[in-house]
């Protein structure tokens, strides 16, 4: 357990470079190709690994299966004034992610509130990333797609649910909060991790083969039983999150994608709110600051919590990742290595 | 510990005409009196007791001391098409949500999509009667709350955030999805309940006063540490939805509201998606119905395992209650017969 797992240090330039070149190389155009390392290097930047330069070989994979279109544009199918429904055609999640993204703020522009419902997408890689688009735009941001099921109902063994992420954002004092948030209460990437690394969970992850509640990562990856975030509670908000963005996209649920194996064709949805039309829209930001203010005086319970607001700590690692490069596994680096031809 | 918590049962009927009669005695209108004591009867009759007939003695308190104005209508501050902001004026919560729902349900019709943000009401007592009311009416529902201060940040001791529910509601034959899920794992109402009963929380309810998680609901009321749900994820969402709800009605904060140590003066929001314009409405029935049947067939951990959606437990216990009566602990129905003057 030494060098495989050896971390080595990539400047974000090297890796975006890397990126574009074997995206450029996987027949993206130089627009798509040059979007999407971007997006890949800012998520690995800001220290989400699971979905930046980890994901990256599995996203190459499926481009070149053909289950990620590379040339297919988002189109809309619908429109209802504020509520707009979109085909993903299948093309790359991130990108159709941006786009409706961005039309939900046009559509707020216009409505006060914009909805777009996006079917036949892909995987959006990061979910936060679409609130830090839209809160640094300017706008209240709520998000959430369907994943193929990977997550129990509460008193069942079996998978059914989506651990399907939910995203809220809103601007913050130059830059954004934004929670980032899947049901399961740790993904199965930062569980791999920590199994590969022989440390425990520091909380319940899951049960392992005998329905025993466990925080050892390598026996939730064995029974396939992670915990929904607060047991029922969070399996239920991932099964209203799935008809949601199925019933609202005309796209296909957790159940439906799950039949296929291969997780592909997703339905999203991304609402944003235009706030710089409320009268009290110059006074947000010390409402903001009085709220963030007092949760930060919370008394922590020892010496070592750290009571952070959802993305404070991304803020962290994009600084800390500038300045030292951003850490990767040697085995990930040198198989992303291996596509750069 | 045997009289004290006596069970009997009451008619719906008779539930209503004893709050009718109080409410009218305490000053209110004639209709008012009467829409409060129907939903205050429904929430019992759904089983939501914490809400409902146990929360009543209460609400008239809280009339009596003026916290709740009894004559108060919810009046438009702003209106930017899609998006207004009310103010409550510190009516009674219910029938300002009540009707904050209905607004918003108008504006989907207008705009595909509606949002009404609610600053200075109380509290609306069961968010999940909301859900029910939009999803009745042919919507889509995404609604929530802020509250006092209840429970500590991840890593914190003192109670720095509201528990904050959260309700997302869809019709589905002929009645309702609704998930009504606040922020902690358990309420304090029914970690009293299980204390009354000397009994055990199901799943890690909190911290006790040394800081070890425990399911000793007493232990938890003792240091007012309820665990958010999911740990660090519930408590950022808790944190995010205060934010939205008070920076969209430029209303009080949980940190603000705290400051009154009295619950009142919150600040909601109600968001209504019209789907009757969608093209494929008349597809939703069967898709919703494919999702709950596959997540029905889920394979139970054990033979008293059920899989149930969030709202099917309302619907039997709608249906038991009915034919039973509503079960009240004799102390509370007790209390209530006392203002029956």
């Amino acid at each position: 357990m030494s060098s495989p797992q050896k971390i080595i240090f990539i400047t974000a330039k090297e890796m975006q470079q890397c990126f574009n070149s074997i995206l450029l190389e996987t027949g993206f155009t130089e627009d798509k190709a040059e979007r999407l390392a971007a997006a890949f290097t800012q998520n690995s930047l800001d220290g989400i690994y699971t979905h930046g330069v980890n994901r990256f070989p599995r996203f190459i994979e499926y481009t070149n299966k053909g289950y990620v279109k590379k040339d297919a544009e988002p189109s809309l199918k619908s429109k209802n004034n504020g509520v707009e429904q979109w085909d993903g055609n299948s093309g790359p999640g991130i990108l159709n992610a941006m786009i409706a993204t961005n039309q939900s703020t046009k559509l707020a522009d216009e409505f006060g509130i914009g909805c777009v419902a996006l079917s036949n997408t892909n995987h959006w890689m990061r979910g936060g990333a679409y609130g830090w688009q839209a809160a640094k735009a300017g706008y209240v941001f709520i998000g959430f797609t369907n994943t193929i099921a990977n997550m129990p109902a509460h008193g069942a063994i079996d998978t059914r649910l989506g651990n399907n992420p939910l995203v809220l954002a809103l601007p913050y004092n130059n830059t954004s909060i934004v929670l980032d948030m899947a049901m399961s209460q740790y993904s199965f990437g930062s569980m791999e991790l920590s199994a590969m690394k022989n440390e425990s969970l520091q909380v319940y992850g899951g049960y392992d083969a005998e329905g025993i509640l466990t925080k050892d990562p390598a026996a939730i990856i064995r029974s396939q039983r992670p915990l929904p975030v607060g047991y029922w509670k969070g399996a239920g908000l991932s099964l209203l999150l799935d008809l949601l963005a199925s019933v609202l996209s005309a796209g296909s649920s957790t159940h439906e994608i799950s039949k296929r194996n291969i997780e592909y064709g997703l339905s999203q949805v991304f609402m944003s709110i235009n706030i710089k039309q409320l009268p009290n829209y110059f006074s947000i930001p010390g409402l903001i600051e009085s709220i963030i203010t007092d949760y930060k005086q919370s008394v922590p319970e020892s010496e070592n919590a750290w009571i952070s607001y959802p993305g404070e700590r991304v803020l962290n690692n994009r600084k800390r990742n500038a300045e030292n490069g951003i850490p990767v596994i040697q085995l990930v680096w040198d198989e992303i290595l291996a596509l750069n031809k």
